[in-house]
């Protein structure tokens, strides 16, 4: 028996058309797989939406990929313009709600009300935006707890990869401590300034020409990224941190000459996300490690996260992000909710 | 609401009497945490029985683990002369079966008649013997599923992590590629070589010396364990190979002078199993690696796979066994079952 899965996505920008691109090319196979029938029936941009109740087709898919920015209001026939969660739900009638704003940490919103009124109206919830479990997680896995809906969000932290269902997995473990390597461009940047022998400046625009650093890349270098993403696993491990508790140090203030020093002593200097778990403190910190160290080889736009416990040690490495990485990790957590509710 | 989820334990040698401690220690925090009360109501040894249908308690666990080997028929008033599963169920209706007889690879006994047993009583299976699902992988989970219970096999492969799990959920990628350092006795043994610049039969004598190599390390170091573990994964993959289809290289023919050799070249020497899910093909190669490469760093009893999609690249690195690691991975299992049924 085949199970049909309607998806709304809300924010549709590179990883929402890099989802959009996967489905279209994957549905078939997943259906064929697992018996489940993924159908895109709304696309949400901050302008406006594209519906279509009984799903775009993998060619409509990618036509919508084309639209300009904000532009889903332009997709005739299917074009909608404003945004209205209201008539979006009522006209789709979707499973499961796919949240992919921006992560912004102040207000947490747009992402914060989005995920709420998914839940109230028993929508499962698949997020990319960390915003809002950084800012209220508890609230919103109770309430979806007690509507019996389920939140997941594979894709907020080594976005590539399984790393937070496999955290949350290790059920019997006794977790004491976790060590990260949890931004792309931060780690990006220390590296081309190892490799490259150059200055923070220069590997920062090296980093912005290649699409690694935004132009504002405060969040990334300062540490507010890596902070949300240990803020979300102090959650997980039922010891929540609030984001302006860690203690953070930007990887601007490392130097070439540091660099230097630190390759001439046979070590290398990398931004680490420290959480002592048992002690509930966590912080960001520039340090120098052996080049004989795991955490050593981890280089580039890779990120690795050392899990501690008190039964074992698990190193876990692979792509941050990326549009088609991430897209993946958002599918699958849309295959595990269909599998669940099947 | 507390589920009490009643476990029998056949096969009791290290890794039964580790997870009895790992039960004795933590049956209360997972109790607490999750609302899941685990109480062992058998133990099987190749003997006998110990039975208490109501559940043994924490001390009794822990004296459990200090009967000799093969002596769980000595432990009164719990004990039983002989096996006799029927007695086993009939008296402690099991809802999980734990299955840690050793893999026997030539018929795969008494581990497939076991768990074909379990199945048929409608009772959950979590093993730690590979053997059954070698031989046997097709079979066992298509009864499993017709009779509507879990096989769960975290502790078969990287047993003391969850990788199995981490691998299952990857579903909308198309995995191409697999490299694995799958056998902690090898690589033990390759790692000594290198380090004390040692032959390959003194660091054997110091692997066996030190419990990580058995007396006959046939298995271990002609590569059959690291097969059966990519056999596994090729059925999960949907793949499945045969153990025999898979070429091995033995590391007992390295010499100390291709250590030498291959160090002077700024290489090291390692066993890795390949598994190119596409061509269908897995070996065992002897290979020299670049010290820079990621797998150059896994050593001793470490553990590494190296996991290539469509999408992405995942390297899990973690202890391949050890009793309590193991045990928490079955464990893992137990709850996992339990959460899925609750």
């Amino acid at each position: 028996m085949i199970k049909r899965i309607k998806i709304v996505v809300i924010g549709f920008g590179s990883i929402g058309r890099a989802l959009a691109k996967v489905i279209a090319l994957k549905r078939k196979t997943i259906n064929n797989k697992y018996g489940i029938l993924i159908d895109v029936v709304g696309v949400v941009d901050s302008k406006g939406m594209a519906l279509k109740a009984d799903g775009f087709d993998e060619y409509e898919l990618l036509k919508l990929c084309e639209v300009p920015r904000s532009g889903v209001n332009l997709f005739k026939p299917y074009a909608y313009q404003g945004v209205d969660l209201d008539v979006l739900y009522n006209s789709t009638q979707p499973d499961v709600h796919i949240e992919l704003t921006p992560s912004e940490y102040s207000s947490g919103e747009p992402g914060i009300s989005n995920i709420i009124y998914a839940i109230n109206r028993g929508v499962h919830v698949v997020t990319a935006n960390k915003a809002p479990l950084v800012l209220k997680y508890r609230e919103i896995m109770s309430s979806a707890l007690s509507k019996g809906v389920e939140i997941r969000f594979r894709a907020t932290v080594l976005g590539g990869t399984p790393f937070i269902d496999t955290l949350m997995s290790l059920r019997s473990h006794d977790i004491e401590r976790i060590e990260g390597i949890l931004n792309a461009t931060s780690n990006f940047i220390l590296t081309e300034m190892h490799e490259k022998l150059v200055d923070f400046n220069e590997a920062l625009r090296m980093a912005q020409a290649l699409g690694v650093a935004e132009a504002n890349p405060t969040l990334d270098v300062d540490g507010v990224d890596a902070a949300a993403k240990m803020v979300i696993i102090s959650n997980i491990l039922e010891k929540p941190l609030k984001i302006e508790e860690i203690y953070r140090e930007s990887i601007s203030r490392v130097t070439l000459r540091d660099i230097i020093d630190a390759v001439r002593q046979g070590y290398i200097i990398k931004s680490i996300t420290f959480f002592d778990v048992r002690g509930g403190k966590a912080s960001i910190k520039i340090v120098k490690i052996p080049k004989s160290d795991l955490f050593a080889q981890i280089n580039g736009i890779m990120n690795g996260v050392r899990i501690r416990s008190d039964a074992t040690e698990i190193v876990f490495i692979g792509r941050g992000g990326g549009g088609i990485e991430t897209a993946h990790s958002i599918l699958d957590d849309v295959i595990s909710i269909a599998l669940h509710y099947s």
